[in-house]
């Protein structure tokens, strides 16, 4: 075939064995593809990295022998061919060689006009990126003879020297320049911000042109077979008759579509011949590159050339449907289709997102705490957004932070918006778990609860019920309602999840609270519920005026009261949760936080409590501030409160044991786990299992019904961690609590941090937010340690992680390698942990079976 | 010698290996000794504790042979002899064999009042104990025949059988009935309250009655040869004509004085002989006893029968003073001087104690956090405190809980009494650092601040200007002036700290921050300063208001201006530490504490506060509330203040460094250590130190004076225990701040803990307060990992521990096993580390020693 002949791979630095293909680049090694696969791809040289790092240096390879390769009178382009695309690097200069004797040269074949703008087209590219002229002298879009001459005239000015007519020296110079391009600072930074190595080298693709101007039909084109959007098949691009380059979908005028429809005149109907022949490229590239390719083409003189074919850009939509499509198709196996898809986007998927074609006018601009979008009328007050939900208008809940009071606000708020805070305040960490959009720590704005106003960054001035919308995605606020893009659960969606669960082989399970979180998470296929925090349980309004009512008890037997009146609420949650997760494990973390989070701070709050219990203001207000406490996260929760006022922990125990015997009856076998938080000694998990075991007994023979429980310890404190041998001796299971373990490690407070980790991050003091990303050298430390220790002492004991950073795909390989049995994480993160998880399942066995 | 005959050690069990000396118990082992030293002891059998433990059991011994080892006719004792006098045990039973036979007998011997006076005295004993009659039918001091009569007839009534009149029987009763007293439950609780073992065993000690009563000069008594208050040699007793045991002690009418004074008759003018034979006994006995001895002796006709001798009771300072006279007698070495004192009852000498003879009115109890006692009126406000001083009125300041507004306050006053917080309060540690003597968690008093009132316990209303005694060694506060004894710092106690100096293998420095307190370091002989907490210098009334502007300050010029007025002020501070430690170590912590622990929190305070800098009430309310924190334990402090604003730590160095030069110009060559707070990561410690290097180098070139400087890290979150190796590389040395280590390790404030911990330690959760007694399997674990890894990577690096544990025996000794340099203590507690350090390498090389 000819067309064999098109590419010669060329190393004119002697190769080492170090020299493999990537050398070259990207670009080049697909480039070989298309020239292997019969495609009329133009004579193209590639140069490696280490001559192009050579060039740069000023050591420049035999271009004699190089420019021997082409034909004598050939045009050249030049390529940059890094290794990954998107380390960006120099843009192409085309049309090398041209001059004022074969400008005369193609006038003739070509025609003047022709002729004239390859020339000016080059002029002006070698004057800006090779000479470094002052690029407003050769701005233009006049290609005619007179604006040549122009160019000419001002190159010998700007230059002091006339333009360079040897091909030999543009093409050192335009070398040279590519080269250096890459080595400059600002290329750098770009590109390790990109996650490029330090070292990363450009490979540089010398082709010959096919010019796509001239006699016959000439042009030139891009064209994909699938949406970028959606992944589906579609054939999409753009062709301009007498163009070069990408001009076809830079805008200009005149360009034409590919296929044969109602909008105007295509390439199909223009070149019937060319367009079926791009179309049989197409399946053949798609088969054999195993990837949907963008293929940019050449029209010279009505005869077809390739001169380029990228990986098209694509959505986490389209992402998902090429790599499910492309497996179903038997191109690529299925375990490649799930390395395909990088978990993090799926973030992208599960939500709406505002459309990224429309305008955004920022109003408020903070940390993207949970992905999605929404628009609402803005409220102030929990009361409001429960207010406006009832009538069923969406609002946007506006605080300067969040506090356990404000969680029906969110329940009933489409997004929340705060002043303060991190990735895992409050509003964060509870906005994740509902998965409705938020920003935190937007810290320009300024709210003024009063007056119910936001003042945004640029000063304008917002109030209750104007139209605001919320991008969690991108950590901002929008004014009005910006058009939405819905979430896309596919049926490819569904099919690579199902993929996931065969290959992983580290369980993923999601922190849920409530039914609405658990049906979430059972949809998007945890194997379980890893956390259920009880004490969302008791904000709902009637139970916690029972709440207050246990809180300000006289002594047990009152509280006793109190909490008979809680236990059937406590058990219907529990029943609801069983029912959802249809024999799924569910561990219920029992109550954690110090009583007083359940008591209001506001004045009106006190007064309210005080109404409620028939209490002196007065004194209501002197047992709230008893009760209050200098680090609440070290205070008075968790066991503390279990070994404290056990009659807490029993009536929760007594409401899962009795919800699990509603299950059995029903036909659901349900094996509860009832986890202790905030354990630092052993003694503690003894005094509460006791109990909790007499009340298992009791529930036992009051329903006659046998039913087996596995108890546990959420492990948050670096002591829990480091006695995890003796703690195991009386547990099923330890679940490594990450976030107050993080807190605890560093002894630095979640709520606090805000206020300094983005200038820590910033200045590299800690390489990430460790709320954000798991810090294996000190708390991974201690998830070492606490599962060595836990597994030395019971081989059986179940380990895993919940909090944050559970659905952190380094996380995740992190408690893999620790061999932890399962990790947990907000329902809407369960996707991305599942193919995360699978992914290092295949990895890991690729590496088995590669010794 | 006919006195060998005394004592016939008796084993009726088989005697077996395991069978030594001791399981006779201390009573019997000393009155062995006392007949081998030639001393006039009656026919006396010990029992083993086997023996006993058989009896209690039911299995008797042979009593005919134990009864053939005494004369025919002899009455006998009963006495118990346990391994620890301190442990308990039934009390003694005299005159077994009394019979009716032998009450004719001897009413003819020695007279009927005197013998029935004896069958009276072993009727009531053995009624009550023996036979568990009612003791009111037996209560009575009259011994005459008729009340001999009585008893026996209501002996018969009660008992349903007449008195027992066989010696062997009533022997087997007292025998068994002592036997099963010491197995009862409440004499085992008492023991192992006293730190007895679980199966700690009892002797008993038969011995043949010298009468004490009778015909010619007989009766009983007890002399001691030194004061048990000040261990000065004195001899002192009592003697009582016709009576037995220790009647002569227990206050009844006819006991006389011992030596010849003014006081009335004594037993040197009654029997000479007697006296001059005791004072010989008691030389012989302090010297081959090797302890000063009280000993208790009957006259038999005129003859002296030595009884039993017992270690003098003894003050701490009679303690101290005993035990060096006996070492500079040549009688024990210095080593087992320095032994014999328990480091604990040092902190009686250093303080002012509440005179324990007086009457004790307690208006508060709580937990006794520094030791000592003071006398002062009450006031409610820092400013009293500080108004009163200026009078020279010394005060009590009362406060629910103090704050570091209350600094100077606490300064001015004599005694703290706070309603809330534990042993690591606030004010619990401010004032074991001054000295203070002072008591915390008085929960059950309230405190009235508007009124000025404190309502008491039973309910009294105290005021301001009531006057109140605080014994912060009991935890109590006493209503008006009670009676004190001054501290007892004498020659022995300064001997006994210089024979320490000669044996301790680990040092002690001191925490100290204020020249008063390094003064007391000094004094105490402490190594060095462990740690100076700079945050204290700038409480000062002057400084406050700078540091308020440095903190208000609108960016880092401005705070730059406040920062270059503080300079002066610190290094004057550091200065006049170098002066008072001469040359000795100073470790100086960087600033700490989160800057809104400088700033007012009350209304009247932000008020003051808002004038002084001349800004509006409203900004500086919203300045402070946004500078609060949830959790400030865990928020913005420590090495991530000098991280956010260098220019702090800059100054602060500045300052040492300055004050380095000035010492080392007059002559005083000084190696200021520079420590680091709260370090979480290694990149934290290279920032600060950049700069802090730049700033030595800076005030070398200005001064033209070299001089060197240590670097460290206070070692107080997990992950820098963890990290010890990488952190050491860039430290001179690690000192671990048990307090804040103990708090993250536990997820535990310990502000906070005071609401449970009691309850904690009473349940067993935590076998003792952890911020008490260093809690060795969680911190300990890493502190030894610390330890491990940060030797590891640097083997010179200099380790220590400071805070509260510090000065703890237990937690010195841990230290020491795992190779830490130093410990850092109050400097109240210096001597009792000290003194605890000299007996933990004695011991060691004992061991040594013996292989």
């Amino acid at each position: 075939m000819q067309h064999d002949a098109y590419l010669v791979q060329m190393t004119l630095i002697t190769p080492t064995a170090s020299m493999k293909g990537a050398t070259h680049g990207g670009r080049a090694k697909c480039l070989q593809r298309l020239v292997r696969l019969g495609m009329p791809v133009p004579r193209t040289v590639a140069l490696p990295f280490p001559t192009v790092r050579a060039i740069a240096l000023g050591q420049m390879p035999d271009l004699t022998a190089l420019l021997a390769e082409f034909d004598e009178d050939a045009l050249l382009s030049v390529r940059p061919s890094s290794q990954d695309p998107d380390w960006g690097g120099p843009g192409a200069i085309l049309n090398i060689g041209m001059n004022d004797t074969r400008h005369a040269a193609l006038s003739k074949t070509l025609g003047q006009t022709a002729a004239t703008a390859l020339y000016v087209r080059f002029l002006q590219a070698y004057a800006v990126h090779v000479a470094h002229l002052d690029p407003e002298e050769f701005e233009t879009d006049q290609t005619d003879s007179a604006t040549l001459d122009r160019l000419l005239t001002a190159y010998k000015d700007e230059a002091d020297e006339p333009f360079p007519q040897d091909p030999s020296r543009q093409l050192a110079g335009v070398l040279s320049s590519m080269a250096r391009a890459w080595e400059g600072t600002s290329a750098r930074i770009l590109r390790e911000a990109r996650g490029a190595p330090a070292d990363a080298g450009l490979g540089l693709v010398v082709q010959e042109m096919a010019l796509g101007v001239g006699a016959a039909e000439s042009g030139s084109g891009v064209i994909q077979f699938v949406s970028s959007d959606t992944g589906q098949p579609i054939v999409t691009g753009r062709y301009l008759s007498q163009s070069q380059g990408r001009d076809a979908i830079a805008g200009t005028e005149g360009a034409i579509y590919l296929t044969r429809d109602d909008r105007g005149p295509s390439l199909e109907e223009l070149c019937p011949d060319v367009f079926a022949e791009l179309i049989r490229i197409g399946g053949i590239g798609r088969i054999r590159l195993r990837e949907e390719m963008q293929v940019e083409f050449t029209v010279s003189a009505g005869a077809l050339h390739v001169l380029d074919a990228v990986r098209i850009a694509r959505t986490s939509r389209a992402a998902v449907h090429i790599a499910v499509a492309l497996a179903e198709d038997g191109v690529i196996p299925k375990s490649e289709a799930l390395l395909r898809i990088e978990p993090r986007t799926l973030n992208e998927l599960l939500h709406r997102q505002v459309d990224p074609t429309g305008a955004r006018d920022v109003v408020a601009r903070g940390i993207a705490a949970s992905p999605g979008a929404a628009t609402g009328v803005l409220v102030f007050t929990a009361e409001a957004a429960q207010a406006n939900a009832a009538r069923g208008e969406p609002s946007i809940l506006v605080r300067h932070e969040t506090t356990p009071e404000d969680i029906r606000g969110m329940h009933a708020a489409v997004a929340v918006l705060t002043e303060r805070g991190g990735m895992t305040s409050h509003a964060a960490m509870i906005a994740r778990g509902l998965g409705l959009p938020c920003v935190v720590g937007a810290s320009r704005i300024a709210i003024d609860s009063a007056d119910q106003t936001l003042t945004t960054q640029d000063g304008r001035v917002l109030g209750a019920g104007d139209v605001v919308t919320l991008d969690g995605s991108a950590g901002e606020a929008l004014a009005g309602a910006a058009p939405l893009l819905e979430p896309a659960l596919g049926d490819s969606f569904r099919t690579l999840m199902d993929w996931a669960s065969d290959h992983q082989d580290i369980g993923v399970r999601a922190n849920a609270d409530t039914a609405a979180e658990a049906q979430v998470a059972a949809t998007f296929g945890a194997s379980g519920i890893g956390l259920c925090r009880t004490e969302h349980m008791f904000y709902e309004a009637d139970r916690l005026t029972v709440m207050h009512e246990m809180i300000f008890a006289d002594g047990p037997e009152d509280r006793q009261g109190a909490l008979d009146r809680l236990l059937p609420m406590q058990r219907a949650d529990f029943a609801q949760l069983f029912r959802i997760m249809e024999g799924r494990p569910v561990c219920i973390r029992l109550l954690d936080p110090p009583l007083h989070e359940f008591l209001p701070n506001s004045r009106s709050g006190l007064r309210e409590l005080a109404d409620a219990l028939g209490m002196p203001l007065k004194d209501v207000t002197r047992r709230v501030a008893s009760l209050s406490e200098f680090n609440p996260m070290l205070g008075m929760r968790g066991v503390r409160l279990g070994v404290a006022m056990p009659e807490i922990y029993e009536m929760q125990a007594r409401a899962i044991f009795e919800a699990t015997v509603e299950a059995a009856q029903s036909g659901n076998v349900v094996v509860p786990e009832v986890m202790i938080p905030l354990v630092s000694a052993v003694r503690e998990v003894e005094l509460v299992k006791a109990r909790i075991d007499a009340v298992a007994a009791s529930v036992g023979a009051e329903s006659g019904t046998e039913f087996s429980f596995r108890l546990g310890v959420m492990v948050e404190t670096p002591r829990a961690a480091l006695r995890a041998d003796e703690i195991a001796r009386y547990t099923d299971f330890l679940s490594f609590g990450t976030n107050d373990l993080t807190q605890m490690t560093y002894g630095l407070s979640r709520d606090d941090a805000g206020r300094f980790m983005s200038e820590y991050v910033t200045q590299g003091v800690f390489p990430e937010d460790p709320f954000h990303r798991l810090d294996e050298d000190g708390v991974g430390e201690l998830l070492r340690i606490g599962a060595q220790r836990g597994r030395s002492a019971c081989p059986d004991v179940t380990l895993s992680i919940c909090g944050e950073h559970g659905g952190d795909p380094e996380s995740i390989e992190f408690c893999r390698r620790a061999g932890y049995d399962y990790v947990s994480a907000s329902p809407f993160r369960v996707p991305l942990a599942r193919l995360a998880a699978a992914q290092l399942a295949i990895r890991a066995g690729a590496q088995t079976a590669q010794p």
